[in-house]
């Protein structure tokens, strides 16, 4: 039976696909992808490319990244139809997306617009955050600790509470408001206890234990700070 | 060169390994994983068995899960001292640990007393919440959200300052306070918004989304809850 599968790509390296991402990738019919930006493909499909089967048809589509709501519901709507279509056709349709499927991701709107009408499968990927702490030997959790996760895109209050409620904190997203983010972990004595990493797993990457000397200009859209109180950036 | 390797096996399908998981394995001379429970062996070793070669040395050992913080930091000790001896004879030498690496894994204490004495790689892991969010097509969170994830061993004020002040909580280790913890998600009329699953991804796994009516002895210790405010469970 033909199926929507929405599969997490994770962080960028594509050793970092699970094998069922892998076995998945390789039966699909169609694959939708956000539309290359100016040049070259999507990173999530670059990430999966020596995966895909050779029949394989490439439908890149426009997903708006602005904040017109009602533009980006009509283009998820239009979207979700055409897969729609496609999986009653007898296709298996495939939409590939960065880290893991529910945390963060685009690929939530589409599948919120086709569950109950065609067969969702959605497959994990491994968490940007969760690769940069494997990578850096930098524990995130340990027994009774909490880990909260926060869009640096948020309300400055809710960074504040987490930064001062919470032992292990994932800073997300720090790009945009980099350097108040970085003030803020200097205001709350937190250097010594964060790491960030731009570009986690890509040939980019590029892992700073002294947030105070990284610039703005030096890191990506792709970059994540990980504090943990109960450790040392050594 | 010979190095320590720490493998993250996800929540149980074999094939929730990483691609980067499995060629590790597969170079691996030795592997320690913990003493068999009472029959068989464990399960983290069940989950890699068939990417496992030929001629690897399994080295079962005891690791105390009691409170006796004496009795466990000598067994660590021990275990780490034994496979920093391995390695410095050339050996690859592995670890696997259920779930995430990062993410309440006892092979952090290992890797604690390993960092700078020999080579130490970790690859990370697909965790349980999130496979069960992928499975149950459940988001855990979008856009300006925050997501806490919270031991339920931990004092009952901590959980329910999570419920109170976030709007995405993951509560793993549910299976001791069970009752209370059912009770809780009631009181905070959180029920319509909570998915329970025992054993993720195993051939024994169970989905709850009516948590009123699940019983203690139905589920199994590797329990998890999901709860989103924003997300109904139908």
């Amino acid at each position: 039976m033909s199926k929507f599968y929405g599969i997490g790509t994770g962080p960028g390296d594509p050793s970092l696909l699970t094998m069922k991402a892998v076995k998945t990738l390789e039966k699909l019919d169609i694959i939708y992808t956000p539309e290359a930006k100016k040049e070259g493909k999507s990173l999530a499909l670059s990430i999966v490319q020596e995966y895909l089967p050779k029949n394989l048809e490439i439908k890149q589509r426009h997903f708006p990244m602005n904040f017109d709501r009602l533009e980006k519901h009509e283009a998820w709507d239009q979207i979700a139809l055409e897969i729609e279509t496609d999986v009653k056709k007898g296709k298996n349709v495939g939409f590939v997306t960065l880290g893991d499927s529910m945390i963060y991701s685009t690929y939530v709107y589409i599948m919120e617009r086709l569950k109950g009408k065609i067969e969702v499968e959605t497959i994990p990927g491994i968490s940007s955050f969760s690769n940069i702490a494997s990578n850096q030997n930098f524990p995130l959790v340990m027994d009774k600790e909490s880990l909260v996760i926060v869009p640096c895109t948020t309300e400055e209050e809710r960074i504040d509470f987490a930064l001062k409620n919470y032992n292990s904190i994932v800073l997300m997203k720090v790009y945009k408001n980099f350097k108040e983010i970085i003030e803020k972990i200097n205001q709350y004595n937190l250097m010594e206890h964060a790491i960030l990493v731009s570009n986690s797993s890509l040939t980019e990457e590029k892992v700073y234990t002294n947030l105070q000397e990284v610039d703005k200009n030096q890191i990506s859209y792709f970059s994540t700070i990980l504090i943990n109180k109960e450790q040392k950036v050594s």
